[in-house]
């Protein structure tokens, strides 16, 4: 009787792990596996190479591997992932299913790294769950070939100098290494020698996202028109989600560019509701949710229920010093397309380059094939006089049958009541400064340390720095 | 520990039942659910009509129903679905998961008909797993409040003269009551009354089938030559997949027009690899995977590997009375777009039309945004350099090194062959027929009794009907 259970129990287990790779697949898609072929296609060339799936599988015991004696070299990855699969990039404690996690699994597998502590490992960003990356890069010490050293590379102590003076082959290849294991969504698309002392998260000189959105019934001229006036230097808390509790205390930051632009250039004054458009804008750094929040705004001016007029509003934070309730919109659309970083020179492997190209091309063929097969029925019901609804899907949150004004609406809570409520909790401190301002820090019963100005007053604004809880 | 063991399995159960939806979600999404709201969405209209949930459950026990003392009427059902999470539209022996299986289980739940034996059902056509359909139809007796009588009514016997003469109200409403039910992914779109004997089976007068795929490197002039060629009537043996055994002897079929055309109308002479075209067929009926076949080896023209004459060669069945082997197209882009009856009155009910659209506007916006997402990325690439492989993923099977001609390759069996295999199990027998033809006709072992005539020589060519097994 046991034994059938037992048995039960073991095919139920091997069913749900076939599921489980299956909605992995049909949710997140591929960017490196041929998606369009049953599943024992063997030429898939990133099968070929080794065995993807292994990399599931947690390794069972630790080979003994004396990195001791291998050189190790600060460089900077360029990462891609598609991030509809995965509850977000940074590691958490409630879920395994982070790109972050498949990535340290992935660089512990090949060897690259001993542990993530030792590892020296700083990320340009957080994106948050159903967000994607084309350009996260981060920053780590690797194991290296290079004995005879290099740009950012550390010789082992006691090195045989017979060992230092060889010739030195190529560096690892770090790209297809880590390809060859990682899962079909996360890709390395190159790397960087980087100087010791180079962070992904402090040297970043810019950060690009872009929200792809399509026209439906929305104002685009007048979404265009109001995204401008995001540009510059702003206090973004009204367009953001405060993170007091971490220590985000002030929420100026600049917006380089903002921009809303169609992806087919002749598109802008057609009245196609199908058109697709994006939303792209380049920052210094981003508070955490502010993309998605500075879009649902956007949306509301281009369904013409707000006008452009209500951004220079929302971020005049004297008149309005507390947050109206709305919801951001969803996270799907959202990428951080690009990390700039000056005094990197990428690495690029052609051929993993064109391997990811191609992938990505499949899995592209399979999303745009079934989005024309919908735009067919849509189209045949439109010409049966069927009438389309002009709600906005791409905000969160039930739609609204009398739309109530964003100023008219009730506030979050202000920052004071937010510093008060950590400060009462001992996460934050507060502490009269030098001019007689207030200073507020991290409390000692904050996980980290860290200073800021007060959030009024004249005291020095701390330099926008990527500390802060990132942007989606 | 037995208790331990079953509690286990529960829970594996549970999770298991809790990823099949998941699957099923993400994998045929929806036309009838808001999919950019998050699941606790209350304001989803398909959903605040009633609980479409409930639909998954077989009922427990059925309620006594005196269907004897209601109306019943003939009538055609007009239905829409994506074919992506389906194994096919036809209900099969090995798995629950079809189209017909869900739709027999809403007119079950809805008291529309008693059961499927004495419904008088017959099925416009089959698609196939991953197949979709915009424009299928089946015509059935249900249920009717038309006392009175009508078009298609049959009324109940010894039925009371004063029920007879009350003033009739309008028909049930069969397109919300069924929609209320099904899931979300298959949809009515709506009903005509129909004369007893109208059949969808046998009555329909064409078939139009659309194929969906982007140009990539393929030359779609060359196709859009080729496609003409298929027009007019032909024995279609070597573009199909021969269905001996179910009866299907005779491969003439007559294609009323093939069309290779751009789904944004400037596209054609433009060289991006990214526009999407549409193969577009009508014919009278098709053969089991005609279709597909057609379109692998448009694929094949497309790519050069082949000269459009190829087709002439495939249709000349003299010369080449047995297929080559090669691999028809894969499933996800083909919709049986059109079903085209004459003589119906189609009743549509504006609101449930409204609701189907808003719905397939939401899939729509969420398929097109994540292929967007995708071709940023594929741009961003190329950009970078990055080479796209020429491979045409639309066809099954693995890449070929080198390419071997249609004609060169080995062939599958032929007719005869076939025939003979069946003959030999009992499943077919042959006769000699009045002119001293061979008549070949399902033997006493087949499920149906069928006769057709000879392949060969000039025996009369049956009509053109739906009891072949359809086409894909």
């Amino acid at each position: 009787m046991s034994g059938d259970l037992i048995q039960r129990i073991k095919l139920l287990e091997d069913e749900l792990e076939k599921l489980r790779s299956q909605l992995k697949e049909s949710a997140g898609g591929d960017m490196g596996r041929n998606s369009c072929s049953p599943p024992s296609e063997s030429s898939d060339f990133m099968m070929s190479d080794g065995n993807t799936r292994s990399s599931k599988k947690k390794s069972g015991k630790e080979r003994p591997f004396d990195f001791s004696s291998h050189p190790r070299r600060h460089v900077a990855l360029k990462l891609a992932y598609l991030g509809w699969a995965y509850q977000g990039f940074a590691v958490q404690e409630n879920t395994d299913n982070t790109v972050e996690a498949r990535l340290f699994e992935a660089l512990l597998k090949t060897r690259l790294i001993q542990d993530r502590q030792s590892s020296n490992y700083h990320r340009c960003g957080r994106t948050d769950k159903g967000v994607s990356a084309f350009s996260q890069v981060i920053t780590i010490d690797l194991r290296s070939s290079q004995f005879c050293g290099g740009l950012g590379v550390t010789l082992p102590e006691n090195l045989d100098l017979g060992t230092k003076s060889k010739a030195s082959a190529s560096e690892l290849p770090y790209v297809k290494m880590l390809n060859r294991v990682l899962p079909q969504d996360i890709r390395i698309l190159g790397w960087a020698a980087a100087e010791q002392g180079f962070s992904a998260r402090f040297d970043c000189q810019s950060r690009t996202y872009r929200y792809y959105f399509p026209r439906g019934s929305l104002d685009v001229e007048l979404m265009a028109d109001a995204a401008k006036r995001y540009e510059g230097t702003h206090d973004f808390r009204n367009l953001c989600k405060m993170d007091v509790g971490n220590g985000v205390l002030q929420f100026e930051r600049t917006i380089l560019s903002a921009s809303v632009r169609p992806l087919q250039p002749q598109q802008v004054s057609s009245a196609e509701r199908y058109d697709l458009f994006v939303f792209e804008i380049k920052g210094l750094a981003f508070l955490y949710h502010q993309v998605r929040c500075m879009m649902a705004v956007l949306l509301l001016i281009g369904q013409k229920l707000e006008a452009p007029e209500i951004i220079d509003q929302l971020l005049d934070v004297e008149k309005n010093p507390r947050k109206p309730q709305y919801s951001m919109a969803v996270d799907y659309p959202l990428v951080l397309y690009d990390c700039h970083f000056d005094g990197l020179t990428w690495q690029q492997e052609a051929e993993e380059v064109s391997h990811v190209l191609s992938s990505l091309q499949r899995h592209w063929t399979q999303s745009a094939v079934k989005a024309h097969v919908l735009l067919g029925m849509i189209r045949g019901l439109e010409e049966r006089g069927g009438v389309s609804s002009n709600h906005c899907c791409l905000v969160e949150g039930s739609r609204q049958k009398n739309y109530r004004p964003l100023l008219e609406r009730p506030c979050c809570e202000s920052l004071e009541s937010r510093i008060n409520h950590f400060v009462k909790r001992g996460r934050l401190e507060r502490e009269e400064g030098e001019n007689g301002d207030e200073m507020i820090h991290r409390g000692k019963k904050s996980k980290h340390s860290y200073n800021a100005s007060s959030p009024s007053g004249s005291s020095q604004i701390p330099k926008e720095t990527v500390e802060q809880k990132q942007e989606d």
